[in-house]
């Protein structure tokens, strides 16, 4: 395991936030202007990549090479660039592209550092509503417009008390839909279409469960930190890390998750 | 039909705005609170009033009370107030009250001002992000994170290139929900969960489409004036007027709605 000292990690907080700060001059720009270009990524099926997306990765991109030479970069746009450190920078710089090109303000820029086990810190940040969710390193807090306040997940935990988030009803092949589904039929309430925003909302303590499917390990390294720190606990459907992406499972708290994940694992 | 003269109009537009003024401060404290109290307003099924609703309410109807007494009232909590001006301020303090409660920027404060004939002027609040659409007596605008923009919708013109809406993918009855699937297969991109931000995502030229039923008058007043002033159409499922709610369909343009529409009415 990596160990970081309390003054490189003081250093990679900073970093972050500068970071954070480029990517929003960088995409806000883009943001609900008219004929914004969205290609297909993928032939079938519907994943636009915008100018925004780029630019928004390759400030990020800057200032780790000024600041951070030393450490690797896995970004959604521009691939993986290896480092010496140990730490890895996980970057997307606008989860929820068709969040994006709808005009609502759910998707986010992404930011985590990892270690070989998994995620340390993360930044998920909503550049439109200038809210800024960080966690790791001993910090749980959002800022925004309420200012800063501490981030804590809730205590329910009980399934018929909880309230579950994905991001479409398909959620991924129809067996992922069917587990979702039972785990749905629970729950209190079942809402959708918030993105990265979801994840952020568990941290937060206003929701307690988020499972989604089909993920990218830059979709979910910096909501697993930021959750973690508040206190919540995100795996995959059986249960073990989900930072490589795939199925996941994303509680405000052990007992909401282990009531959730006996509907989603296949033992 | 109820002539509004000039100065008159330039008052109700002044009053909506201190009204979504004194709502956004009322409402606000209460947003992203622990321990939030949401009672069951219908005993089946989930539909959470919030003090904040009607705190909301409360300072908009002082404001009428003092400004405009000769107007009627229907608000959502407190119910109808006569008037012998001819025009009628509909209210919904929090819409979206699952939003709310789920602590996404979705919620919005809507205000409508109406004669028999349906809404003349609207205002759909977004007080957390700080975000106001307004439409009517001959303003269509949108301030916000991005400053004063005018609104104005898209001219997309196929299903096949268009962004369809829903607040949840049960819409409403089987049969509601058979045929907005029905819509929905034909759409590049559906997406859920945006209550009525969605219709404000209109107005603004980011969605083309938005489908709903189950509606009441006060949901969609404020949608419909808003819309219509950046060149949109709203009517119900059968074309007709949709101020008293019920089934809605909202699009930015004739084209595409009269494209929608044929696969949502009975005829």
């Amino acid at each position: 395991m990596i160990q970081v000292r309390d003054s490189d990690s003081e250093e990679i907080v900073w970093v972050a936030h500068a970071m954070a700060d480029a990517a929003r001059k960088a995409i806000l720009p883009h943001f609900r202007q008219f004929g914004l270009t969205a290609e297909n990524k993928i032939s079938e099926g519907f994943d636009p990549v915008t100018v925004a997306d780029r630019a928004g990765e390759k400030v990020m991109r800057e200032i780790l090479a000024r600041y951070r030479p030393q450490d690797g970069i896995v970004g959604e746009e521009f691939g993986t660039t290896s480092g010496i450190s140990g730490l890895t920078w996980v970057l997307d710089p606008i989860d929820g592209t068709r969040g994006f090109i709808s005009g609502t303000p759910t998707w986010g820029v992404l930011i985590a550092v990892s270690t070989e086990d998994g995620p340390v810190f993360g930044v998920v940040d909503q550049p439109y509503v200038g809210e800024r969710f960080v966690g790791g390193y001993g910090i749980a807090e959002v800022s925004g417009p309420q200012g800063v306040r501490s981030l804590k997940t809730r205590n329910i935990n009980s399934l018929s008390d909880a309230t579950l988030f994905t991001t479409f009803p398909e959620v991924g092949t129809p067996d992922e839909r069917k587990k979702f589904e039972a785990v749905a039929r629970q729950v209190r309430l079942t809402r959708y279409g918030m993105d990265c925003y979801a994840y952020a909302l568990i941290a937060a303590g206003q929701v307690d469960l988020v499972i989604e499917a089909g993920l990218n390990s830059y979709d979910i390294q910096a909501p697993i930190a930021v959750i973690e720190a508040a206190g919540g606990k995100v795996t995959n459907w059986q249960g073990r890390a989900a930072h490589d992406g795939g199925q996941v499972l994303a509680a405000a708290n052990s007992e909401i998750h282990a009531k959730a994940l006996r509907w989603l694992s296949d033992t």
